[in-house]
């Protein structure tokens, strides 16, 4: 139990665990001291410690929920059940009005869990302005249309009655909400074809615990954060089965290794899945007990089957979700993806995970560095 | 405590710390069936892990070492110290004599500490013939030189009376010793500019608990492998200050950036960087509590001096070593490396661990993605 002084010239940060983080707005320092309208649509942990966050920069900022009971408890007890280290400062609004929440804002940050983006785009639609800058920070493929979540933002809010020209921007990293609520040091990339929203993204995120890199490869960022929890399910399942670090770190390197060849299938930059939003948060996924996926992969390596794993866990588990539309962008672009192959015959053919792990050391010989794409 | 049926066609595994490996020579199987003789100059945990695996494989394996005490104790206990967990097969040999240990072998194994290729390579000299095939496993940057291992070994043994066309091979990749000597699966890179020579050692090497990849970038496996310590330490200061898994990520994540664009620099492919010996390596160095750099920096972030740290840790800090290296190379080829030069910092320069880390968070802001070298 020790306490860290961050930066000398804010104020004291205590260490995970040892109590709330408590902040004025401002406090923080640094380049950001201009003040931004934001609005946020979702109050689940990682759009409450991003709403936190940007409060305390001296933001202001109003939080909607589709659920009207989590916007009554927390105006009320200004603490999120799952993340009780965090006090929700008393500037941070909230409203259970989609009209407010868009209205007169300069960003507003969709935070909804990835199977809600497209039906809270629909809700919001109405509402929001031409031109409007709007950041994601769910990661996920859409079943069917195989679309990203800013993909199926820009479908849906360009339907009839929506806004025109909307400025797309996906904001995807090693990011554990848990510690951005407590001020611990995090790295995330602001992506999007328009470079000057995502740097615009970038000094509005950017503080003293915060650093934002950008990255106009959005469709790298977004394919590798949903097709990361994948990778990590296999990592946990050769956990589970009593495999060491040696075939963790083969796993993690090889994983994005795969996902970095349909990337650049899919007119990616290869470079994307060798940055934050792709090696670095699947180090952060596949090496964490806070992962779903990781957890779930260690019961199915021990011996349980995957039903029994999801139910066990208790929550999504989006790597098991994620598996039909990798293995489709797979066919569809006719991309090797051994590992992701070989998690889905473990999830979904009944095949034993020690027998996986066998047929994945057991291929063809390889050469490491990419024959396809250029060095 | 469960055992693991790794392979249903070979013999059962022991997962870690259930007992000892026991294996038949031939026991793994699979393609390689053939005896090839082979030398392994260095009787430590990695020489001699690599020493049971050959055996059991198959192959004909004679160990040497400086050391005659050590040569007498392995011998006759059949146990090394620090593997517990591992038999010495029967058909291992040993041998006192460099000279016995170099004749007539389709493969030279050099497993001395870093520190000690030079001299190894001095009294391996006259013995080594024409056109013998050298695999290194060590890793480091000699100073003043600012050779790597092979360069090293090419240097040293091209001096008078010495072989002529060597053909230089590293082996490297995330692999810790403990695991491999207990059958773990782990996977390596072959690299060499001789690529006959690569795919022999991938041949010799692949069983069905080792896969082998090759790579021609044998420089940009060597720098990696000697440089990835520096980032390692970072990491543990990180860690020893409280800072969590997202700063981690980050610091993995834009580590091996900086030392791919040194790499890229000196001519290496800046995939390898991504690859089994770049990421891969660096992984399991700083998620694991077997490695010496990240405990040495977990006790420098808690407040120890460099010094004390060492003292505690009480081996050597590879970390520590590499950095003056790592300083020369970034000024001779005017590259920046804010991690390495904040961790010189730390190590020599009194910083404070805090404040290093606001240091790297205070930078401007950046795009991810390499500016200088193609997509």
């Amino acid at each position: 139990m020790f306490r860290v002084k961050w930066n000398q010239t804010g104020p004291v940060q205590e260490a995970r665990g040892t109590g709330r983080a408590h902040k004025q707005p401002g406090a923080y320092g640094g380049q950001n001291t201009m003040k931004h309208k934001i609005g946020i649509l979702g109050a689940g942990t990682w759009g409450m410690a991003l709403a936190r966050m940007l409060t305390v920069s001296g933001n202001d900022v109003t939080v909607w929920s589709a659920l009207e009971q989590e916007i009554d408890n927390l105006s009320t007890t200004r603490v999120h059940p799952n993340l009780p280290g965090m006090t929700i400062p008393a500037e941070m609004k909230f409203t259970k009005s989609v009209e407010e929440v868009c209205t007169d804002k300069e960003i507003l940050l969709f935070a909804v869990p990835s199977v809600f983006v497209r039906s809270t785009a629909a809700k919001a639609r109405p509402f929001v302005p031409d031109g409007q800058i709007i950041v994601d920070v769910a990661k996920g493929i859409e079943k069917d249309t195989l679309f990203t979540m800013t993909e199926i933002l820009a479908d849906e809010l360009g339907k009839e009655g929506g806004p025109k020209g909307v400025r797309l921007v996906a904001l995807s990293g090693p990011t554990h909400a848990e510690e951005v609520a407590i001020d611990l040091p995090t790295t995330i990339v602001s992506a999007s074809k328009d470079m000057a929203a995502a740097r615009f993204v970038q000094t509005v995120f950017t503080n003293n615990v915060m650093r934002v890199y950008t990255n106009e490869d959005i469709k790298g960022v977004e394919l590798s954060g949903a097709m990361k929890n994948v990778i990590a399910l296999g990592v946990g399942i050769s956990t589970g089965l009593g495999y060491g670090d040696n075939a963790r770190a083969a796993l993690i390197t090889r994983g994005i290794a795969e996902l970095a060849r349909l990337g650049v299938a899919m007119g990616c930059n290869v470079h994307t899945f060798a940055g934050l939003a792709g090696i670095g948060d699947l180090i952060v996924t596949a090496t964490s007990m806070h992962s779903r996926n990781n957890r779930a992969g260690i019961l199915i390596g021990k011996g349980e089957t995957p039903e029994q794993a999801v139910k066990e866990v208790g929550m999504v588990v989006e790597g098991m979700n994620a598996l039909p539309a990798a293995l489709e962008l797979a066919a569809k672009y006719q991309v090797e993806m051994p590992i992701v192959q070989t998690v889905n015959a473990v999830v979904n053919k009944g095949m034993s995970a020690a027998e996986a792990v066998r047929s994945l050391m057991d291929r063809d010989p390889k050469n490491e560095l990419p024959q396809s794409y250029e060095k």
